[in-house]
């Protein structure tokens, strides 16, 4: 799985400014970044009388506008997606997300503080830095809001060096099943084998990526 | 893969309404739909100042925004993405995706053609149907712009009655592969084998949908 860090902290605390920042320091480093922004209110950004507006309203669940310079898709959902089901949305061709918002999620956190402001939304805990404008009083990495490069340091630190050379992702049922050493690497020889000695194969060079989807129950093709 | 059916046509012949009118009268037969507009104009649809653009600006290839109702996707392409490539970002989620263009893909076609307007874009042999305002002097079977029932039916017998029991997507270095009966048995019995054997996945009931992917290399993190 790519590596996610989420940037957490109050309204207005500056954690779009930072996203900025990291993005760009990431990128200036040569790391491929995506980004994830919680949205609470439900934006709706097609347009109404658009042709993909068309789609949607006529009851397309997912739809894609392509272009030579961008993919917009669209996709209806029934619930707040997990960071891990957003992950699976972005796919393994990126070095690092960087995700606004998320405080309930796992995944490393860096929370935007401002002094005065009150308390903190995570306990320390659960943080791995705390972004500041002045020093607090907490046993954390602590970086003023304008250090992006220190923080950058910290997040390729942390969780950009200690990348497997081998990335198995599985998913059973929609749900991602963490894998440890073994497993995974029986998994990856096994499939990367098989797939090895397709007729085919040999046309598009060494396997450097496999992905791979089955569906094994016959869909009635009805809702139920 | 989910089957794909195109409407190609000249600008204006009215491509997008009969979009609609498939997209809802599939709807309403029960299938779950996804659509594709193809764009030749780039249409920049996220809006300067909001969040995801800042993420877009600062260089983040991709930028999700995630809200309880919806899921939108910005991502930075570097040509024109084929219909498989926009077909791997659709998942196997759906049963059927509609798809505005495209005259070049070997996907099945329908052409939406005025009496008047001239030549086809595509050959007879290319299509599987015509969609026309008036009697044409083609081997084809042709509806009236208003018979989307019609037309809805020749697109289930055609492409939804015939779905396999089992589906086996597999992309090779980014390309989608073919597979016959044969290894595509073979793939999804021994990964569906391997996978069923793991620690954990008693929990997730029968095992009806499997994605795995698998990066073999260890990337730099650099671009080059």
């Amino acid at each position: 799985m790519v590596p996610i860090v989420c940037l957490v902290g109050k309204t207005a605390a500056g954690k779009t400014t930072l996203a900025e920042g990291l993005i760009a320091e990431l990128g200036r480093r040569g790391y491929r970044v995506a980004s994830i922004k919680h949205d609470v209110h439900s934006a709706q950004l097609d347009q109404p009388g658009k042709d993909t507006w068309r789609h949607a309203e006529a009851g397309s669940d997912l739809v894609l506008l392509s272009s030579p310079q961008r993919v917009t898709m669209f996709k209806r959902v029934d619930h707040d997606l997990a960071l891990n089901e957003l992950a699976r949305l972005i796919g393994l061709d990126f070095d690092i997300v960087i995700a606004e918002g998320f405080k309930q999620t796992r995944a490393p956190k860096i929370e935007v503080h401002h002094r005065g402001a009150g308390s903190f939304l995570c306990t320390p805990e659960e943080l791995l830095a705390v972004v500041s404008d002045g020093p607090l009083d907490v046993d954390l990495p602590q970086y003023a809001p304008d250090d992006v490069a220190g923080l950058t340091n910290l997040i390729e630190n942390t969780l950009l060096r200690t990348r497997d050379k081998e990335q198995v992702v599985l998913c059973v049922n929609g749900e991602a099943l963490p894998l440890s050493l073994f497993p995974k690497s029986v998994i990856a020889s096994t499939v990367t084998g098989l797939v090895s000695a397709l007729k085919g194969v040999g046309g598009v060079g060494e396997v450097e990526a496999i992905e791979l989807s089955i569906r094994r129950k016959a869909r009635d093709g009805f809702r139920s």
